[in-house]
């Protein structure tokens, strides 16, 4: 079952085979066509995330459509319906997501994650700057981040904390590459390719600045 | 704990730390340089998994290790302690894990995935030869693959089919580009790039032709 | 046969030769450098389009020659002589192009395409936003995509469409990437090697973003 | 209807959907794979084809196969059913397809391409040897390459054949770079790159060294 | 000899090393740096030229020294001694240099070249938008631009012009790729790769919009 | 020991470990965030420095925290504590370092590096715009720049300067590739591969634009 | 006028339009279409130049065809008709070309040019192994390179000599980039991109490892 | 003062100039080279070093020089002269260099490094296998590595290494990435890039592979 709107067929039974309706994706979409989507999935009964929307395109969405929530820092549009079971206190989901960063730069990608983990329902775990240059400080939360179930890394520049943090636990570690960095770090490559090349086992890896595919693939892992 | 080889300081505590002993990555490692790491492995009590071994470098090692099992393959050597909890019947997993190939040269790359999940204990589901430009093979097997509690998906060439099977299932999907293809495939870049862009959720990337690690990071979540 | 406008050499038997006049590429010209292409083809009695013109050089030079339309979707100028055999009812052409696009954000690059084909003549068939990873939407409309005799396929991201596409009709297929993603979309990138990869037969692919040359390809082959 | 083999699954309804039954990629499959997969195709009464054979491996498959013509200079097996459409004089197809390449090292490709052709029953005129750097060479043929309906340009190094031939003639062309070449060649990307970027209208693009996908695409056109 | 302005150490003799006074690269530097670099040469007698001034600090600049002449089009200020040898008139050169440029679009780097020759005082001969897709707009002048002794092709997207041009004559060839062009052109790069990967004799190429650089060198070689 | 600001977790350590505080590296950070960070590290009695810091959030951050210097050109804000051994005549530096720029348009990368250097306590020799097209420039100064007991070289376009420095001298050379240039030196790649594959001996290489970070490697190496 | 091989069109008119023969690429192709190409041009007087040809093959193609010399260190076989005014004392050229090679590891590609040189019977200076790492070695030379009136610049690695030579002299500098190197010289690609990038005016580029091109340039130039 | 072998210009000043004589890089050089190089280094009373030499080359050497001593782990022939202060116990040398790996595999560029040090008379600590994945191996040694004034750091895959232990000491740290690794590590490509933009400070790297450069930087700041 999909809805044509002209400019997009929503996919309107996507929670049925996957597990969670189908999210709009803001950037390179007009304001008209995320409402209309946003409407289109609010009017099936189906909670609405939008992400990469910036502040003046959430204006203007939200004059239509004021039901949805901004979230600046992570710059998503949300609306869970009133008996989503994503709603807190609806369904008990007793483990939890760390979502880990390793500089203040990689804070708003972290944030997109963790709001993403949050918006299905998964209590969030946040420890945000404590890259491997001062490992100390990862160190200090080292045990407070073994009591997730799924572990999501947000790193730019050489992007070594997931090699790093997934020698020191027995969870899964997803990794997201950040743009953050300059010269050789070529928006975010150098950051993927170390990754991809981790010396670490039980990490994967997500494109580029894509904390919203980060948090959906931790948030279905620890529903298993 | 560890143990100085000299040209190698084995992790004997990695067990403890991950959940999982050390792993020999066998390209680029002299047969000597295995025969030791696994050796020392050995007699710490640890299971043995040596991945990348060709058929001449196992054939050396195993005139000196000859209780190492050698899967031509998956180019894997393998050891299971007599105690270890990996063993067939020594513990109940219920669910499996399904490791799905595009093309029948991204066999060697799946047989990798596969063998490495039987070695953590887990039941694996092969499915082979399923990629998008015949859909209903796919589509033949989905039931059965929608079974399986992870999904290991390898395609090389374009790399389209984490994308399709991850519209599909609402299972974590972990894809591995191969090395297979030609010209502008540029030795799996193409199928890298291809997965890292993925439309569909919940899908995440390992290394071109990383089977152990899609399998490791598979049994890991097999395991939560 | 050419005139000289100093900063062009227009070719004015090109129609003679490859069976359709010179179109004039927007995107780096002036203002004044399109109208005086567009003048000099217009007053040799040619058919006019250019492509790549946002919408304030269409009106700068609509100010000049008013009998310019635009397609700001598609972001063309085009004018069809009185005498045109391109103008609807000219000529009987039984038979029409598809053009299929993956994404909402893909739509100017298809309308670009679709208008092309258009604008030669050639009834279009547009089907939006049915990408990969919600494949019922696909299949909900492939026997209408079958009723045509050339399918334009326009995809970013990882480009997946054409390869499932190619898979399920037989008649050519033209894959026209764009530079629709982010992070190691590399702008277009991924989506052209997936579609040079495509392990699909029977299609070709053309530059990033280049709704023109696939829309002008279909047309020729439509017309053979 | 495909048939499982374990390393393959054979799609043996791909000729209802798509017009041609399903091509033996030979490159990176054991000489006994591809024995399984031909035998498989001819008992279920369809054509063979296996593309990018050695002179070694079809020596091999033709002691178990003798049944298939080996084409050293393209590096085909194949075979036509004696009932086969594509057989000589079967149909009739009154145009032609021109196989054009600039330098006498591509002369493999083209070969590939131009037997491609021949398989699928279509009349092929062969053209060697004409690129950019002796225009006249191209122009003592031009009027021969006209006669076709669609034409096959083969071109390696700088790749620009594509283009001076596609400002000449009123068909498609299809351009195949070639790796041929050296230094900053890279193996094809730079003719690949200029094919891509042509400034000619009417010319789409396969992979590199992709002769087969070029000539399949051209025997789908020349059916039209 | 050289004169030390603290950012800057202006090469004062490089007229009597290399037969021409250092020219001012205007790109990164800001007007006030131009200014102090082309009074230090004036005042040593030197001619001046200073090249990428965009208009804005074109004006900046001409207001301290407003006996520098601007051209807009090939962004280069410029001034000659009242005794300098390229003043016109000053000395007979008798040979030519073309400057032929493949499209409208390349024209801005096609003036830089053509106005660096005229600066060194050497007759030019332009050419435009004669690019290979309408090839007898280049044959139309081919005759005239066999008179010239140096030849200079400035091209962008596929770059295929000299090596068609470099087929047709036999004087040097001095290619120069432009940024021209989208998606996969990226930013000059296959044009810059056709152009090393010619298969014409006698041509050489320069970096990617360096039209300075092919007019100093052909000026080099005029002057022989 | 860290202090947790929420958004960045303050190395507060770093002194102790590797003999220097944290810097705050200012590019993608709010000025509120490098006040915050500033304050704190000033709060401990740790000098404060913070690099790509724009003139405009420069003033902003100033405002809060007007004990902070500007540099302008090098884009740095710097606090010494009265008690700092980085005070001029706290400690008796007695050997200089060299920061070489190639071009003037080199120069604001080279003035972060001398100006980091100074912020350590260092002397340092500036000498600018002696790049190898006029080696006489440098051949003038060498015997100056071999006083210094380490020296820092910055360079666009080739990255030449590195290579031939090196060769003339008998100590360290940290080699500074800058984004300096224009086409083929895409963003300074080219100057980094050249410095990485410097035929010189005793020469190592930063990342693209890494003023600060030769400049703090020098200060390291000149306090041994 | 040309002749059909059949595998090749030998372009008989070349020397007629370009001022010399058609020269043989021996690099894939076989011994028996070399010698097809050079018994063409012999037979219609023509001089024969064939390069890239490795000692084997030279062998192979020397039993049919004895008169042609091999230079194995420049990979080169050639012939000069009896009456070739390329012959030595046939035709008076008093200026010489400069072949300039940076280390000892260039060598084959300098003879490569400079046997290029010779054969169009141009005197030759070679001069050896004088990259900037030691540039007394250089200086040492310079006044004898000045003597020539085109310099063949040859460099691997940084390929920083053009840059250097190009400030010290008043001639062309044709800049050839070899495949020397290791890690970051990516084949020549550090050395070309240098290269593209000089900051020295008078400095063009021919492709990786293209002795032969720079070769025929240089006479190109001198025949002037 | 050099001295013309003719393929070499062998720079018998270097020494004097940079503080050690000239290496000989073995690679692409033939035995016949090395051994010329290294007579005429011998007989001028300098020290010899060959590097990259595989164990035929240095048989091959050897029988002409047999007092070149063989490192085959490091691939390295070497010379002490008699008085040589390079000698055990000619000169005092109290601080020692650490060579830190990461893998096993990285083992030979690490000892090329470790080599390269002790032949300019260097203490070495030799630290191998200690990456990051197993993190206690490198804290269980992190005070001996400290006792070093300088430390360089060899690593493979994601080279996370030089990050972890650049932000534990207080001395420069020169990072070497090795081309150990497969698939998206791009022969060293991604070790470079995460080394390069590492965010711990007072790091700099050499090109993929260089050990001996590495080793030579060392030595040249361990004897300041």
């Amino acid at each position: 079952m999909s809805q044509d709107l002209g400019h997009t067929t929503v996919d309107l039974e996507r929670a049925a085979r996957t597990g969670a309706p189908e999210v709009i994706y803001g950037s390179g979409k007009s304001a008209q066509e995320v409402i209309d989507i946003a409407r289109a999935l609010y009017e099936a009964g189906q909670d609405v995330l939008a992400t990469r929307i910036d502040a003046d395109k959430a204006a203007t969405v939200r004059q239509s459509l004021d039901w949805l929530a901004f979230n600046p820092h992570g710059r998503l549009l949300s609306f869970l319906q009133p008996d989503s079971p994503n709603r807190p206190g609806q369904r008990e989901i007793a483990t939890s997501i760390a979502v880990v960063s390793a500089g203040t730069s990689d804070g708003a990608v972290a944030e997109e994650a963790a709001a993403t983990c949050e918006f299905y329902g998964h209590p969030v775990l946040r420890v945000n700057d404590v890259g491997v240059a001062g490992l100390h400080r990862l160190l200090a939360r080292i045990d407070e981040i073994r009591t997730a179930r799924v572990i999501v890394v947000v790193a730019g520049m050489e992007g070594a904390l997931p090699s790093v943090l997934g020698g020191l636990v027995d969870k899964p570690v997803i990794a997201v590459p950040t743009s953050i960095g300059y010269g050789a770090a070529f928006g975010g490559l150098a950051a993927l390719l170390g990754m991809l090349n981790t010396c670490a086992s039980g990490v994967s890896v997500v494109n580029i600045d894509n904390g919203f595919g980060a948090g959906y693939l931790a948030s279905m892992i620890n529903a298993l």
